[in-house]
């Protein structure tokens, strides 16, 4: 194979089998035949088609029975992307009843529909896997939610925050990406009989007791019109998708950057058989965060065909609508893996308490600075105890000596503060503000919009 | 100016001054005073200041108070984006007074909330364009929805639709894109307060009281946590422009193809000064359309960059966070113009109606080859009526006579079929199928939507 | 299979054998393993490994040879992308032969340079098929050198050009593709034995003797530094990709819009068993320029991963290497057969020569209104001129009489200008300037720089 | 101003005076008319318009001497881009000499070469701020060629480097791009007065000689042919700036990533009014490398519009050509920020030597691991070796102890490595491999390519 994603080494690492089955050759032309079987049923029903050619095209309409190699031939011959299937399907139905498959829609109709229907299963996956992934995230939050860790801006240490304020803060986006999906569901999944131009002429008469019909059938809504040239929907679902990707990148980018050997706070768990490098016997990397990022960011980007696409010409336009063949397969399949992989590594992340608490006292007491200036601004005016503080602060840099002890040496600060005190000041557990209450918010407001709901999905 | 949005000369083709307008640098910088403002009322009213600095922080944080060259010294020398706009508050507050504000929340805090309130505004705007965009569209829809017009696939005229169809499909589009506006209305108006690192530490003991009610004043919830790192809202703000501008740019698309020469059905309307081609005089150019369209594939392309930016590490990062200062104001000012002159182009809209009808039946009849087929094989048999006719149009497309007159001519065929018959099954307004219910159904759903129902956005 | 460019049933639609041989899963392992012999063959060469090691390894690290499922549960128990494969090598070596596989570089300096090998061999392909179709422009372009025909600006006819200089336009616009590949040429072709960090360390005192040799033996270069983390190449070749990509798009786009049924100048030849739509018999879509627009767009949104590559941190990573995988193959691959496609469709277009002279008459004279101004001006005043051609073009568009007819039935007009004076002023072939020249510009041009000059390749 | 490159406040910090000045609305009108001036004075010269006519265009079309509300009234009464400015200057000039100006060229003619001589403009700043960033940058790699640190792939420290060879890395990047650079000049700098439709029949029978002599005085070359519709070059232009401002960020956001609180080895130079943060005045952000990666990546993603632009329509398609006018300017103002800001933190970069060789050895000796296998091995057997070594690693992660100490005190070790020969191995002066021989490459290598060498500019 030529692309990563169906490679026959690399595709696990790119994918999951679950996701690519999905969108599979196969799975894809037995979904389309089911909507021509769905749709000669139905068309029986009312009348429209003889009864015995909807159950012969139900009998013959599966792929293990088509001859592949015929399909094949037409597909070279006639460059036509659903015809030689059809009559594959229609040489082995008896007589001429095989005259009755696909009888009315246009080609577009049918691959389209098929494409909602893959989404639709993509979706269900990707939801359930962010229910996992929150579930994960949000214990961590709640175990951690007073643990005292450095704050960093700009990759400087800043303030402290707590380990569960992290994870909150995580648990908080991939929850907005879930109510993103609920809010996108109830638009995305209609489908599309609507004929060559959309006006239904080709269905006939019955026309919408057809459509009704067949899209209850396949568990979808019908349509308000025809939707050939109008790929607001799958652009939608691909922004979605850009989105959801955008928050697994910063989850699996924090944690392999929070995996620095100069950091070694959080680290990937080890498979049983990890090798690491061959070379460097000591490295211990966080190449499944690095993979996710990798992933995730061919999302995003596929984001962008999927908006281009939207500029489609008249009623039908291939240069637009074949951009998702190749898209949104292709985003599904990364998402779902990313999610996997990223869920894994949470699950399984391997949280270095000792060395958080050692980061977090790494620069002496600095990030008590702040707090330090008021409590003896107090006693010796904000503006003298600034001089002092930041006198020390610019000491420490350029010394042997640490803040800490700087500040008790300097004669005008020890005359006002004991050592008692300063330690006092300097317990980080006393500055992590509003922390566990923000982690108890997000997991009350995921409890209220329901953990793991997946109702509608049905 | 350099940038073609601020252009002394062009700005009003590219932006509207509305728009502009809400993100000017001064509109900005008192925006962010104003939450300075409500910021220490709230502080006061909770006993945290004393209520004599809220006083005179709202009388002296007005923009036009400040002496700005001492503002731009102050950014030049220190590069700090929000310091020197506060120093020169508190150089013009009564005693230390002005001390008091700032107190305890971080820079971002001010200017994320500030974007906010600005996406709120631009907000506003877009949907009330989308509204009259809706309603110029869905009165066409409803005035042509019978008018039979040549469907196009693949550039080809393929089978008649309606021209109001054309419309409706584009109205549901524009309704999707309404109702998505809706749903991320329900996330993105929360505003920050958090401090440094995101724990509230800053703002004190009485950090959810003072959070309540400065985003109540101001018109926003309160978030779950602080978001300096989660930028997932202003991706999501990005991602729909990006689709509210894929739809924008099929509509001007559509009628910038539809004014060729060679087609003309629909025209932009003429300006009264319209100069056109200097050395082409005959020309009349859908340039507003073309506009249009440039300006939606930049808003399209921008939302790539809201994605990226969502990577952010740990608690804040200007490598994301400062994309949002370029690309929220550059998409919300070309989405205004856009809508703006794609509205103007569809409620002037020149419907070229004998053309419309001429360029139907430029194919003299070929269109209707699929309906001829069903008719004569009744007669003939499938599979003769098939041929027949194939070999009609292979003559037409080789000949001087056209399709129509060479079926007469065709002995086969004019035993079956009469000059009457003929026309009678040639006739295209039989043959657009339901595009009149699709058309109706397209209205029906706007209206239960609520047209015009801006009440969410209070 | 789930890509596309895998589909058992597309493939050849989103691609060409012979490119996604290039990059198939087993001749990548082959080119790898082709790279660990030459190294041993240069260590033995040098002195570092044993001469009968080197002889074992280039007997054994054949792809054929080895055992396929034990390098899948290896991959798959590691996650490691090289080790399982080197071990499959080592494990049917005589005695501890295979220990000398692998000796020194990192796995990166393997994968890397394989990447640059298949590049190699794509960057052929690609400059191979782009000479053929300039060949096929060019041809053209000779041909209609002096055909007049409408040229149109913002979809309106405008003025006559020839269709030899649109032509002439596509082919020097390939031109310039062809020199920017032999710019590329120069950087992009260096290898990497560099190890772990870069240093050379790793390979050992002989490190330069060693990397010159193997790069000689692999037709490299020899890079100035390591460049694990300097991605820049790739995103050259990949925006390279992205431009040409860009050239193609427009070739196929104007043929497709040029094949409307209002216009039909130019149209896709048609194949032997072409289908075309099921419902609609009369109509000949330009699917296959439609495909390369598709494929063309992929191309270009993957330049964009490109340069986001750039950003890569430290010594090497994989944030940013990995996405190589994804996008080097999958654009090479669709370039090809965009390539090829479009090449079969200039190759074979179908000019309809009196269609495009029947619509550069459609407006009938109106294209001459600039010429008819200044000479009509030179009689009776340029202002005089203007208001009455200016009237005539009015009168015209809201009546059944032509441009013409109105312009001889105007009093002062026909006073001043015979039909016969008329007619040499609307003569077409008057008034296409210097296409023929321009044409001949770009034909020489290309023959100057050498038609189909592939010297540069080896 | 609305966007934040002309923001009165911002404007210094996202683009630099010298650059928005060669897109300044007043100077791209003037270089319009500029190109006015010189075509007449051709025409003159050759006889198609009288001398008087050229002088008095020469005197009049001055943007100082003409009426901005005029023309700002008839932008918006007509529209038109360019036809307000020439009636300003017309109706300035003595009698009706004016209408020799624009005597033949279409409006894009003038635009387009217009935005060629900014480009001009801005290539020669890009390339001239390359140069100083590359002698800055191999300064500090010469001087730091033999300098060891830590190496880091993954993030993990692997294997030592010298801090030389990570800027000989950037050098030899950046030095590619000067090279990219040269190779795009030879393409891009050419003009175009091709009239209306591209044929320049427009320019009349002289038309060559007139664009010669136009070209020649603009310092442009004359171009093959017309390129209204082939937007090549000025795509290659935007994928140019992406590639270089590829380099750029990898360059900032490295110093960024090695000026962490934990790792603190690069830090930016301090202004001298250096504010900091507000609340944490321990930290020392990189904000201006934070800064440089947010315009860096602008910068990469208006690429993307380049290669869109390129899919234009027939001969002339303002839904392309426009994007320029956004895109180019944008970019062309961040890179030259972003280059100035680069070059500014490498020139003054604060380099913490001791912390650099503190963080060396962090891992107390576990980079040498891959060494002192191989000298452990040649006494006790590889295997014995590699087995010890690895428990050494893992009793150094969970112990007090470190790497070196476990290693001294383990029996079977000590017994065959003496603390001598021990310090010796670990040594990392001695792991270096050949990165000062690849310093010393790239220092030749841009000495050979000329440093500074911008003669091509001319």
């Amino acid at each position: 194979m030529a692309h990563i994603i169906d490679s026959e080494f690399y595709k696990n690492g790119w994918g999951t089998e679950e996701m690519r089955n999905v969108f599979s050759d196969r799975k894809r032309y037995q979904r389309w035949l089911d909507i021509e079987i769905v749709l000669a049923e139905v068309q029986a029903e009312l009348g429209v088609i003889p009864s015995q050619a909807a159950e012969e095209i139900a009998k013959k309409a599966k792929v293990e029975l088509l001859d592949i190699d015929f399909i094949k031939e037409g597909l070279a011959q006639t460059g036509h992307s659903l015809v030689p299937l059809l009559r594959a399907v229609q040489r082995i139905c008896d007589g001429s009843l095989g005259e009755y498959i696909h009888y009315g829609p246009t080609t577009q109709d049918i691959e389209d529909t098929g494409m909602v229907l893959e989404i639709k299963d993509a979706f269900r996956i990707i939801f359930r896997d962010l229910c996992r992934l929150e579930k994960a995230i949000l214990e961590l939050a709640d175990r951690y939610k007073s643990f005292p860790m450095a704050g960093r801006t700009h990759n400087q240490q800043g303030l402290p925050i707590t380990l569960g304020l992290k994870f909150a803060n995580w648990g908080a986006e991939v929850r907005r990406d879930m109510e993103r999906m609920k809010d996108t569901h109830k638009r995305l999944f209609v489908g599309m009989l609507h004929g060559g131009t959309g006006t239904m002429a080709g269905i006939g008469e019955k026309a919408y007791p057809i459509i009704e019909g067949v899209m209850e059938k396949l568990g979808l809504e019908v349509p308000v019109t025809g939707w050939g040239s109008s790929r607001d929907n799958f652009a939608e679902y691909q922004s979605l998708l850009g989105v959801i990707a955008g928050t697994i990148a910063r989850v699996a980018n924090e944690i392999f950057q929070l995996s620095r050997t100069e950091i070694l706070e959080l680290q990937e768990p080890l498979g049983e058989h990890y090798v690491g490098s061959s070379t460097m016997p000591h490295k211990r990397n966080a190449e499944t965060s690095e993979f996710v990022v990798a992933m995730t960011r061919i999302v995003m980007n596929n984001a962008s065909l999927g908006l281009q696409g939207m500029m489609a010409e008249h009623e039908r336009d291939t240069r637009s609508w074949r951009l998702d063949w190749h898209s949104i397969p292709e985003s599904s399949i990364m998402m779902a893996k990313a999610l996997q992989a990223c869920t894994f590594v949470v699950e399984g992340l391997d949280i270095n308490e000792p060395r958080i608490t050692e980061n977090l006292d790494m620069l002496h007491g600095m990030l008590f600075s702040e707090a330090l200036m008021f409590h003896l601004g107090e006693k010796i005016g904000k503006q003298t105890a600034h001089h002092l503080i930041r006198d020390a602060i610019l000491a420490a840099n350029s010394s042997e000596k640490t803040f800490r002890e700087l500040l008790l040496e300097d004669p005008e600060i020890g005359a006002n503060l004991s050592r008692e005190e300063l330690d006092s000041v300097m317990d980080y557990s006393k500055h992590i503000g509003k922390s566990p209450e923000q982690v108890e918010a997000v997991i009350t407001l995921s409890r209220e919009l329901g953990f793991n709901d997946t109702e509608f999905l049905n």
